[in-house]
C-alpha cells in the first residue's frame, strides 16, 4: 500500500510538471496561471501543495527537471559523440516541451527572481565528459583548457538559442548549432580530427 | 525655436529612456511601472505619449539604444580590438545602467514578446568589422568563416553574460570573457598570433 501511495505520489508530481512546463512554454512565466496548470494536470490545489508550494517552486522543479526526459545518443565517442549531443537537443527541443520550457525558464530566470545556476554547471558537466573522453582519445590540442570550454559551450548554446528563437522560432536551431560546432571545434582539435567527423549538414538525419 | 523645441524633445525623450532602463534594470519588464518610470524622468504622460505610446515601445527603444553611451576603446587594431572591446564591455555592463537595462530586455524579450532580432546582427557586425580587420592584418587562419564566427561570438558573449549574472550578478563578467575568448580565439587565429595578443588577466587595468 506505502508503495501505490508513492507511485501515486510521484505520477501527480510528474503531472504537475508537465502541465507547467507547458503552460510556461506558452505563455511565460508571468503569464501563466496556477489555475491554468491544476486544471490541464487533473488535480486539485490541495494535491499540488503536497508537492509545491507555489509557481515559483513549480518553476524551479521544471529548470531542474529540464533533461529528465531527453534520450541521448550514445553511440559515439568523444567530439562525434559532443557534435551528436548537441543536434540531438537542438532537434529535439522543438518538440520536447519540459525540455524547451526549462531552458526558458532558466534564461528568463533573473526576470522571475530564481537565480539558480546549478543547471548550467550540469550541462558543463555533460559537455565535459565528452571533452575529457576526446583527450583520451587523443582528439584534442594538448593545451586545450578542460575546465573552461565546456563553460563557454554552454554559454555560446544558451546563446545561439536565444538568437534562433528571436529570429525563426527555432527553426533554424539544428543548423546553428551545426555553424556553432563548426567554428568552435578548430579551438579544440586538430583540422585533421575536425575532418574525421561528422555533421548533419543541411539534408542529414536530425534535420527533418 | 524650432530648434529649441527640438533639442527640448530629444532631452524629454533621452530622459524618458533613461528612467526607463533604471527601472527595467531594477525590476524587470513585468515589475517596471510606467507611473515610475515617469516619476523617475519628471516628466508627464501627455509628454511621454508624444515620444512612447505604450511600456513595450520604451522597452524597445532601450534595446534598441542600448550602446548609445558606450565609448568604444579604438586605439588598437584586429584581434587586439576584438579583445579590447569585449573587456570594455564587460567592464561596462557593470556600471552603464542603459547597456545593462537594454542586454537584459534583449535576453528576456520573448517573455515579453517583443521578438526583436535586430540587436543581435547589430553586435555581430560590430565584431565582424573586427575580425575583417584582423583578417587584412593576417592573423586569421585562411578558412575561418567570416559571416558565422561573428554570430558565434554573440550567442557565447550572450550566455556568457547570463551566467555571470546568475552566478555572481556580474562581478566575474570581465574574467569569463577573458577566459571566453582564451578558448575561441585558438579557432580563428594560429597560436603564433594568439600569443601575441594581450588579456588584461586578474590584475588588469580592466578588472579594478
Amino acid at each position: 500500500m506505502a508503495r501505490q501511495r508513492q507511485e501515486r505520489a510521484e505520477r501527480t508530481r510528474a503531472a504537475l510538471i508537465h502541465a507547467a512546463a507547458e503552460v510556461f512554454d506558452q505563455a511565460g512565466y508571468h503569464g501563466a496561471g496556477l489555475n491554468a496548470i491544476l486544471q490541464r494536470a487533473g488535480i486539485t490545489t490541495g494535491a499540488m501543495y503536497f508537492h509545491f508550494k507555489s509557481k515559483e517552486e513549480l518553476a524551479r522543479a521544471v529548470i531542474v527537471d529540464q533533461a529528465a526526459e531527453l534520450q541521448w545518443p550514445r553511440d559515439k565517442k568523444g567530439l562525434q559523440q559532443l557534435i551528436d549531443v548537441c543536434q540531438y537537443l537542438a532537434v529535439e527541443m522543438r518538440s520536447n516541451v519540459l525540455f524547451r520550457a526549462g531552458v526558458r525558464l532558466a534564461v528568463e530566470q533573473s526576470e522571475v527572481n530564481l537565480l539558480d545556476y546549478s543547471i548550467y554547471d550540469w550541462w558543463a558537466e555533460q559537455f565535459g565528459a565528452h571533452l575529457a573522453e576526446a583527450r583520451e582519445l587523443g582528439q584534442l590540442h594538448p593545451d586545450v583548457d578542460e575546465g573552461a570550454f565546456p563553460q563557454v559551450l554552454v554559454a555560446a548554446y544558451t546563446g545561439t538559442q536565444i538568437m534562433s528563437r528571436l529570429a525563426t522560432n527555432r527553426a533554424d536551431l539544428p543548423e546553428r548549432i551545426e555553424n556553432m560546432l563548426r567554428c568552435l571545434l578548430p579551438a579544440v582539435a586538430p583540422a585533421e580530427v575536425v575532418a574525421t567527423l561528422e555533421f548533419p549538414g543541411n539534408g542529414g538525419e536530425t534535420t527533418p
